[in-house]
């Protein structure tokens, strides 16, 4: 990934200073382990570039060579294979009325590919630590979903982002966690057809009456 | 709860028995521990009421005694705060195009009056154990939405029970885990109003076309 992921520390011997600049994947250590604390201690959006890189003893710059973005290092550093900045113009392109179609094919597609694990993991990590659960929260909101019902000029969009997470959150936990069948093999149009018009009524529907 | 719970077995001055029936609070601890190591090894269908006695080293009977049925067993040794065999007859008691609010009613009056926790300690245990999720998956489904299904002569229970498991274990996750805005706040009649027409289409509704 990088020319200097191969820089070798140990070759000085011992005799590395403190504060001097970690190279290469020590670097993407450090900053993923300055990320977690950051994340936890200030919320998503309470945590800055700046501070992380302070943290980790390394220029701010170093996130985007190894990161390219916040969101990523987020997503690197809870093991959250989803990029709210790659994903948004996918969801918005295309018609209306299947936006429900794609936010669970893009969901279970991104799942599915870590191999469920990664749901499992986060989940374990949201029910072990109250910050966790503050990130993710932060996340759902803040960074994918109201940003996108935004996009929609969509009325009450915390409500929608809560009710459109509370069936991807409750699939992930029976496709991946409690594996439910028949959910926790069918392929993913199947999944997507017989549950996009939960998602789609509540991105787009009227909440009121159906 | 009963006569012998404070039998008082250092009374004997450490001459206890191997093998002897423990009494009272130490019979109840005792069943709870095998039936966590019976259903973990066996799963909820392949243990058996007998066998959980025989590792207790108790008399079956003492189940009953303490519990009233495997059912309750089970629900008190993960902590779980629904018993099928009560739920279901005021679950199908009632119009059937509302069955989809008594469900969400009695999923959230019975999690909220257990303050949310024993959801999170649940969620816990299913990410941490293979058992766990399998134990869980087998309640879901054998005991408690199967036979909701089958009373109502539902086609593919399986795919409407995991269907509406997803919901019901999202709303948990949303509500009580991630406490995210503003599900986790609002009241039980709110969520329900909102959130009825998923479940009923999950339960009674076409999943072909909607």
């Amino acid at each position: 990934m990088s020319s200097v992921r191969h820089e070798d520390h140990r070759s000085t011997g011992g005799n590395r200073r403190r504060g001097r600049r970690a190279g290469g994947e020590e670097t993407r250590r450090a900053l993923l382990t300055a990320a977690r604390a950051a994340f936890a201690e200030n919320g998503y959006d309470g945590a800055t570039v700046r501070d992380i890189a302070r943290r980790a003893g390394v220029d701010p710059a170093m996130v985007r060579h190894w990161f390219g973005s916040k969101e990523r290092l987020f997503t690197a550093a809870v093991s959250l294979p989803l990029e709210p900045a790659r994903l948004l113009p996918g969801l918005l392109d295309g018609p209306r009325e299947r936006l429900g179609e794609r936010v669970l094919g893009t969901f279970l597609r991104t799942w599915d590919e870590a191999g469920g694990g990664e749901f499992t993991a986060l989940v374990r990590s949201v029910s072990d630590r109250e910050e966790a659960g503050r990130m993710l929260r932060e996340f759902l909101t803040s960074t994918l979903l109201e940003p996108l019902l935004r996009e929609l000029r969509a009325d009450r969009t915390d409500l929608r982002a809560a009710l459109c997470a509370s069936q991807l959150v409750g699939l992930g936990m029976i496709r991946y966690v409690i594996r439910l069948s028949p959910l926790d093999e069918a392929d993913v149009e199947t999944v997507t057809r017989t549950m996009a018009p939960t998602v789609q009524h509540y991105l787009t529907g009227d909440l009121e009456n159906r």
